[in-house]
């Protein structure tokens, strides 16, 4: 008997905020204000059946299921939780549920997104709030913090998820990965992969690693770009050896920053690293 | 949306895990030995079908789903992580499907149980390693840590599960329930939900309460009755505020003690208190 593929799933949600130090992040050892670690517990186990749904091959687009795993996500009071990291499992766990879970796969079912997917992910919203940058002035009828009365708006333009999603790529880590073939999420699998030790703590050298390489774009929308970029080089520090990421994450939640976005990924890589058979 | 009966029951796993300080236990702060927290979490989402089976009020009888349940939860390298935790839900799972988490329909639940039920019973010692009382001598053929080679004398004997676990009533707190009619994690429920703070905390006060309490079967069984009192009296100096619960906490992980039994009755109520709407 193994886990099946939503299970991966859930369990990559649960590995995530389990490990530790993630810094500024909501981790074992850390809450983040009212923001606490038994909100992602059962936002994991609320969104199990949009899991399923995404998990199952003749399922519903996976825009809809999404939404589904969104809205059970959303029934507990700490707020948003997993919403960018749900966001991104999602055409990897399809991907995974068609075959499997190859760069190429999960990046034609992205590009294959319709407008019922489209419809799904603007309807998520209505669940949760989400912090998110303010759209182009244009883009006003396509705001997503409109949720669903941008509906009618999307079905007239006849957009796709990933249309919408394209339209995020310059500033938000998650569709740069819907984008870009989710590389950061293999890489950090692979990551995973190659250290030792019980898999929270190699998930937390690799975050460690991402932080360091690139600037968290939820950190950049809420604090601006200069905070992400020092962000970044605080830990590198930490990375380095320079600091202690123990350290560093008592500063980080103190000041109030929250690297989430980089924390999503680190959930994908946790669930390509448990389907490529890392144990737990 | 609200969560279903077996999400509910996977949430109060999770969450009793999660809570912390709880001496001797893993806990969300502590690791044991080599028995750590990402042990309980794959577990969890292990059990997660059989708790589906479970709460469905048309599934398998409950010893059968319970069985289906620890298969899943063994799929981790810890070991045994929530067996007894399981075996007490079993009934209260099945009760809510069923109408309403009252004690008198999860003990007729437990009345209720055959031969069917017994059998899955014996099978689920077939996946995970559980430390058990010697029985006595006269019962060897129905040793649970023969698995399913005891089954033909099972059989043979129309042995019911309530009538299996019922010889294990004088030194097994979870048998003592299913026996007893779950006053314990009944009123752990109304401890969690009387108490004030993050449900977490409120576990965290009922669980020091209860180990004060009723000496730790496990600890018992494990380590002896002595032992298990004493660590009945250093909880009660906790508890009154003559120890800190955290240092009794290390003070037992370092001594190799680990108060299961307990952990499991209090997963029973942390189950009870969500379905009685305790929010999270």
């Amino acid at each position: 008997m193994t886990r099946t593929i939503a299970q991966q799933a859930e369990l990559a949600l649960l590995l995530e905020v389990a490990t530790t130090p993630k810094p500024g992040n909501v981790d074992r050892h850390r809450d983040h204000g009212d923001l606490r670690f038994e909100h992602f517990l059962a936002g994991t186990v609320g969104a199990s059946d949009g899991l399923r749904a995404l998990a199952d091959p003749d399922g519903p687009p996976i825009g809809v299921a999404f939404e589904r795993a969104v809205e059970g996500m959303s029934d507990q009071s700490g707020g948003n939780t997993q919403f960018g990291g749900l966001l991104l499992l999602a055409p990897l766990v399809r991907a995974a549920a068609l075959g499997g879970l190859t760069p190429d796969r999960a990046r034609r079912i992205a590009e294959g997104t319709g407008v019922e997917d489209a419809v799904g992910f603007y309807r998520a919203f209505e669940h949760v709030d989400v912090a998110v940058a303010d759209p182009p002035e244009d883009m006003d009828a396509l705001d997503v913090r409109r949720g669903s009365d941008a509906v009618p708006a999307v079905r007239q333009r006849n957009l796709s998820l990933y249309d919408v999603i394209e339209r995020s790529a310059d500033h938000d880590g998650i569709a740069r990965e819907w984008t870009g073939g989710f590389e950061r999420p293999l890489e950090a699998a692979e990551a995973i992969e190659t250290r030792d030790g019980p898999v929270t703590d190699r998930a937390a050298e690799t975050f460690l690693d991402m932080l360091a390489t690139e600037p968290d774009t939820f950190v950049a929308i809420n604090h601006g770009e200069e905070v992400a970029e020092s962000v970044r080089e605080r830990a590198a520090a930490a990375r380095d050896g320079r600091v202690k990421p123990d350290a560093l994450a008592e500063e980080l939640v103190a000041e109030g920053i929250n690297p989430g976005t980089t924390a999503d990924l680190l959930a994908g890589g946790l669930f390509v690293a448990l389907c490529r058979g890392v144990e737990v």
